[in-house]
């Protein structure tokens, strides 16, 4: 028997329940400010604590562990660079960098990879000096290419662990409670959605929120709940407003763009999957982009409404929801103002975390309920493969994204692309990279031609009796090398710079070293 | 070297990246229903399946393991009994049994005890004719009572391991986006909040839901997420409407419980933590609910308003919100139509998880920033510690809940009891079972005088210096025994029952079996 401190007799250990602590009056250690006491009258318990050195010091990061980010102040992020700055002044060495993507702001990197601070990296994308010094051998170890559906799928199932997540925030309360925005005023630096940040909250080891906007408990509702944080660092700026977010997206007026948005709404009209209730996603290309506006007719026409749109949210897709023809909105990634605004206001727009949107796991994700998806390609080869991630001189200078996740997920999964850009054709006979197998791609969309994917000749049948010509792609390709000729191979070396995986982790293609 | 099935070679490992796995264009197994395809545009990715059964199999359920359940359909629910019949048939035994409550219309369950199919039992409350019989002795291992942030803290770090959660809720969608009301129409079995459920979700190796409201998806917003759900059960009922929720709470107009009520909301007002901004939580029982209505009147006098309540949310509690009395309410448990209407319709209206509400854990809880909790007793001792879980008689009936939780997060704890109930003095002491330690306890309200807790001797004053006369807690015990006398201290037996846990899962109290 213990005594515990009330005098009770506790007995050591009850058969089936095993060992008993006795109560010892005292408060859980661990917190930022240790507060010994059960009760604090006189002290409200918070996680802020002095500095970005504390909290990287109360992490416990050492060497050879993952630290992770998140992109939604794309190329107006500042945290990213200030907490390897920080880190490599601590002297820690080695860390695996698994950033929800990368851009040109992220430059400084190359020296931490020189120096030894960071030894490998994870991302959807990558761009500007720091991917073309990656193309050209700078790391030791290749870059590991994930969807935004695998990156979740890889955290939340352990196979990617993070130690430490560094997540700027654009509000937060004491707590941790943070958002997107913020209901106090302050969205000089709102980024709407912070759904990849979400992910990497509710899986890290240890969570640690930047911010320029301390507000009022409770930050509520929020992206990131205070169960996921353990420590806030006040910091005067998260990054540049101009970069993180634009104003409202704007439509295309470029002929050939809206000519291939045209035929696309119109294979989505004819494809058996636009009927009340439907789902879809259209991404930021101009063509994609114009998509809306030739759907929107449609549903006119026809007097249905679509269940829900998902994914990046463009002021399009919010003026819809506004108007009635969509239902809901599942936000991952704001895209401009007009939708940062709406996660406010909208009651029915919803932020949902990477996991939620595109995780491949058994618990399915909201890509696995979408009917269309329109994407865009940089190319598209005769097996419909995609390559959203190398340039034509085979540098890396794009990003998976949710490219894979939705044509996987997607009943109907639409490729829209220009039969050629400037003097580079979009079809190949081999993608320089595959991000998206073919075996999940239903039709390409040019302003030249349709083509079907073999394996779908219920759509081929489908469209054609609605008077949609189809060809096969081998015939677009040639086409596109009778205005451009065929392009010449790009020259490679041996080493390789990195590794693109699908949505489960297993490699779809590997990234050699551009030889130049 | 591999070939993945796109013809790439994929090295068998990478330095720095381990073993490579190479992308064979399957889909990932282990659905509710096979889908062999990577993409599948014939069919509907869903987590219903047939029945019960189904669900239980397919769960991997097992002898000797865990399930969970939550008590958010009250005296209604039709879940437990349901489940642990289709167990026992299905033959596995020994199983524990963590509810979040568990109440009159269990008594089931003392067969399944009596039949080895239930081991042993968590809960945080036990009433009725199992909840006897358990008091003498039914079963072999003392059942585990945790409160709510406590049972929240021993899921979250792994001390409770939940194999298998069953949690019934008024709607879901396919995926298993659920919610304690419907968007849809049919609110016959709504129960608002779902924060116990949420906890179980979250953690739980495999989460069953049974519903009977399939709603198209996206159920959105809701408060489990199709993340943490594995499968969907459709069943014709949930639980009796009539039990699962009662209509508005209504005020006492019970004279002794007006005036213990108008006494709290004095100390309240005087306490030092009446000020613009401040927060509150008050429960259901007759003088806690009335303390809101004289907080009103002194807010409106003050002309100050409150950034959350906290807690049960009630209909008073609401009508303060929708008032603009309280900028927030954080709500763990929906305790009236009114307060399932208002999450429904109030976009500041939060449904918060268990953990969040009250977890104890390094991450903090809401409990932790709240200033003034109103908590009934069952019995108080002269060191204040607080007993609601057994009757003068010893018989367990009653519920930890979030007593323990918020008593110590408070700034201010205030226990509401009369004097005397009956010919049984409130005022012990020793309580019977201590539940709440008398160190995170600050002042004793009863109609007939006011007890601070001697280790706030700020309190004392300030009360004072307010015109509030206080007395030592000696001094209200001696009164009420004047009127009732000295109660006989009741016959227990040697063998332990019941344990009754702190937040942190230590041993506050043993309860032992009732001799006659």
């Amino acid at each position: 028997m213990n005594k515990n401190i009330l005098g009770v007799d506790v007995p050591e250990s009850i058969s089936g329940l095993g060992k008993l602590k006795a109560f010892n009056g005292k408060r859980f250690s661990g917190t930022a400010h240790e507060m010994p006491n059960i009760k604090n009258p006189d002290q409200r318990m918070s996680k802020i604590v002095d500095n970005l050195e504390s909290a990287i010091h109360l992490s416990g990061l050492k060497d050879g562990m993952t630290i992770s980010f998140h992109h939604h102040f794309r190329n107006g992020d500042y945290i990213v660079n200030l907490v390897l700055e920080a880190i490599a002044k601590l002297g820690i060495k080695n860390l695996t960098v698994a950033s929800s993507s990368l851009t040109d702001i992220h430059r400084p990197m190359i020296d931490h990879i020189k120096n030894g601070v960071v030894y490998r990296i994870e991302t959807s994308g990558l761009r500007g000096e720091l991917a073309n010094q990656i193309s050209h051998g700078l790391m030791e170890v290749p870059i590991v290419f994930r969807s935004h559906g695998g990156r979740a799928y890889s955290i939340a199932s352990g196979e990617l662990k993070i130690d430490v997540a560094f997540l700027g925030v654009p509000s937060t309360d004491l707590f941790g409670n943070a958002n997107g925005f913020s209901r106090e005023g302050d969205n000089s630096s709102a980024c709407g959605s912070l759904g990849y940040a979400m992910v990497d909250a509710k899986y890290a080891e240890k969570v640690v929120l930047l911010s320029n906007n301390i507000v009022p408990y409770p930050n509520t509702p929020c992206a990131i709940p205070q169960t996921d944080v353990d420590y806030i660092v006040e910091i005067d700026a998260i990054g540049d407003p101009k970069g993180i977010m634009s104003g409202a997206t704007r439509y295309s007026t470029n002929p050939k763009e809206l000519m291939i948005a045209k035929a696309a709404a119109d294979v989505m009209e004819a494809s058996g999957y636009f009927e009340d209730g439907f789902s879809f996603q259209t991404g930021t290309g101009g063509s994609s982009l114009a998509v809306t506006r030739f759907l929107k007719e449609k549903m006119i026409r026809k007097g249905i409404k679509a269940n829900f749109a998902l994914g990046g949210i463009t002021s399009q897709i919010v003026k819809l929801h506004e108007e009635g023809f969509i239902r809901k909105l599942l936000d991952v990634q704001s895209f401009d103002q007009d939708a940062v605004d709406s996660t406010l206001k909208n009651e029915f727009h919803h932020i949902v975390d990477a996991h939620f949107y595109a995780g491949p796991g058994v618990e399915g994700a909201a890509v696995d309920q979408l009917d269309m998806v329109v994407l865009s390609a940089l190319e598209i080869d005769v097996n419909f493969n995609v390559n959203v991630l190398t340039g034509s001189d085979g540098v890396i200078r794009g990003a998976v994204g949710g490219h894979p996740d939705t044509s996987a997920g997607a009943k109907l999964a639409i490729i829209v692309a220009p039969l050629v850009r400037g003097r580079i054709p979009s079809i190949l006979d081999r993608v320089n990279t595959i991000c998206t197998p073919g075996m999940t791609v239903d039709v390409l969309v040019t302003e030249q031609g349709i083509a079907v994917n073999p394996a779908r000749q219920d759509l081929i049948e489908r469209l054609n009796t609605a008077g949609i010509k189809t060809e096969t792609i081998e015939a677009l390709k040639a086409k596109a090398e009778k205005i451009v000729g065929h392009p010449n191979p790009i020259e490679y070396g041996d080493k390789i710079v990195g590794i693109v995986t699908f949505r489960d982790g297993s490699v779809i293609d590997v990234i050699r070293q551009v030889s130049r």
